[in-house]
């Protein structure tokens, strides 16, 4: 009998790491390792530069959940990547855990690796994969990577010269990530890599606020106290993307907009959101 | 023969003050003062609690730029507002400059006063208007103001939480402007204020960025180095708004978005956004 693949856990960043409520986003993280018999976490640190202050911080919000055991697997060269003794360090884990950091150190210090081949089998199998800021972004096919500064930095142009993309995981097809969506202005950014190639959605998210994809991809349900903004391209009519009179900003005509909150759910293979569970809301 | 009323000049705030070059927003805006014989600016810097520096960095800016004459009435209570000789003071003038600040300044020390029906009559009888941040801001009939925060300082609720309104002058009817637009990460600010009442279309200025208002407010045109966001609420199928499970965040299905840039237009009477002028664009 085939498993069904893993849920993935799609966290904006700046999760609350103090709260214990049934809602708080690490509570849902931890549940599978919690639940399973033998059950635990590993948290992948490749992101971060500071990978022990990271373990510390997790090893503290997920003690206090119950979580009994966490590993680290501290990936810090590509020759990691490819020791069988890191990659055995895998098995038997119920979440894999992606910190934040620099989305591009996970790519680029993991791709291609028998480590990463591992993940994509493990998730596969049901395995829990959970991803927060860059360990969010990570996720897609196609990742942005924030470039010298984020669209706050510099009102002169937020969309092209923030706009830097580069090959993603691939964990989640047909979307790019964004998070820290609000706190630092990525709209535009986000649409500009939406009006590449609508095909994709956009999912923009929060801090503190998560997207939870379930039954094998097919949709996903809001966690946490932010916003998550969903970008459909399919519509766009114009874009001045080839124009090469462009300078900095994107013109992008009639780009359909959703914005979600918690407990609300969307249909990614439908494009659409879903009715909410609660019998209450129309 | 009556006349067109006056050009409305918006700006997201932070317009770049040191170029004088032909698409800087503060050349369009001295324009009129320029061209006019005996034609000059008066500053209103009543949104401001530092008028003289205010007043400083525009008579400079100005002065770069070519206006001859910059009077500067800087209102500080209704008093001041209902004095005939602070409202003799706009006689002659080509363009009303508003500052930034704080945009219930504006409406609170000018509203209902003979000193802004006079600024009303005069934006009929042709004289520019021009409003940055703050002055931009109050324009609309209904205003968003700030709140204790902006949307960027609290993640865990950028909606609802920052989506104190108030009256505003209302020099352009059926719209909300929001200012310091991608900077300050007010998506989801100016997207709860417009499915409040989708009639009125929410238009977000990043800075250094405006919209040129003219032919009797007929349709706007894109200057500076910003994007200007349209959010148009009529094809919302669905808002929490007033559902009182709803904690923060808004739900809000079927936005339509367009991001303009430089030189685009858009009809306000239409709800669309106008082709270029340029013939070399599609």
């Amino acid at each position: 009998m085939k498993r069904q693949p893993g849920d993935l856990l799609i966290i904006g960043g700046s999760e609350d790491k103090e709260s214990d409520e049934e809602q708080a986003i690490l509570r849902q993280a931890a549940k599978k390792a919690i639940s399973e018999d033998g059950g635990h976490i590993v948290l992948l640190t490749v992101a971060t530069m500071e990978p022990e202050q990271t373990a510390e911080t997790y090893r503290r919000a997920f003690g206090r959940l119950g979580v009994r055991r966490m590993e680290v697997l501290d990936i810090r060269n590509r020759e990691q990547a490819y020791d069988p003794a890191n990659v055995e360090k895998l098995s038997g884990a119920s979440v894999l855990f992606f910190s934040g950091g620099d989305q591009l150190r996970i790519t680029s210090q993991m791709g291609g690796s028998p480590l990463l081949e591992r993940i994509f089998a493990l998730h596969q199998e049901g395995v829990a994969i959970v991803g927060t800021s860059a360990g969010a972004a990570a996720m897609s096919g196609t990742m942005l990577i924030g470039g010298p500064g984020s669209a706050t930095t510099n009102g002169s142009n937020p969309c092209l010269s923030s706009l830097a993309m580069a090959p993603g995981l691939g964990l989640l097809k047909g979307v790019i990530v964004d998070s820290h969506f609000s706190e630092r202005g990525r709209f535009a950014r986000l649409m500009g890599a939406v009006a590449q190639n609508p095909h994709n959605l956009g999912i923009g998210l929060d801090e503190d606020t998560a997207v939870l994809v379930r039954n094998n991809d097919e949709e996903f349900t809001v966690l946490g106290s932010g916003g998550v903004y969903v970008i459909d391209g399919l519509g766009i009519r114009f874009t001045s993307l080839s124009d090469m009179h462009t300078q900095g900003i994107l013109t992008v005509h009639d780009a359909r907009v959703h914005v979600l909150a918690r407990n609300d759910r969307f249909s990614l293979k439908g494009r659409r959101p879903l009715p909410p569970l609660s019998p209450a809301t129309p």
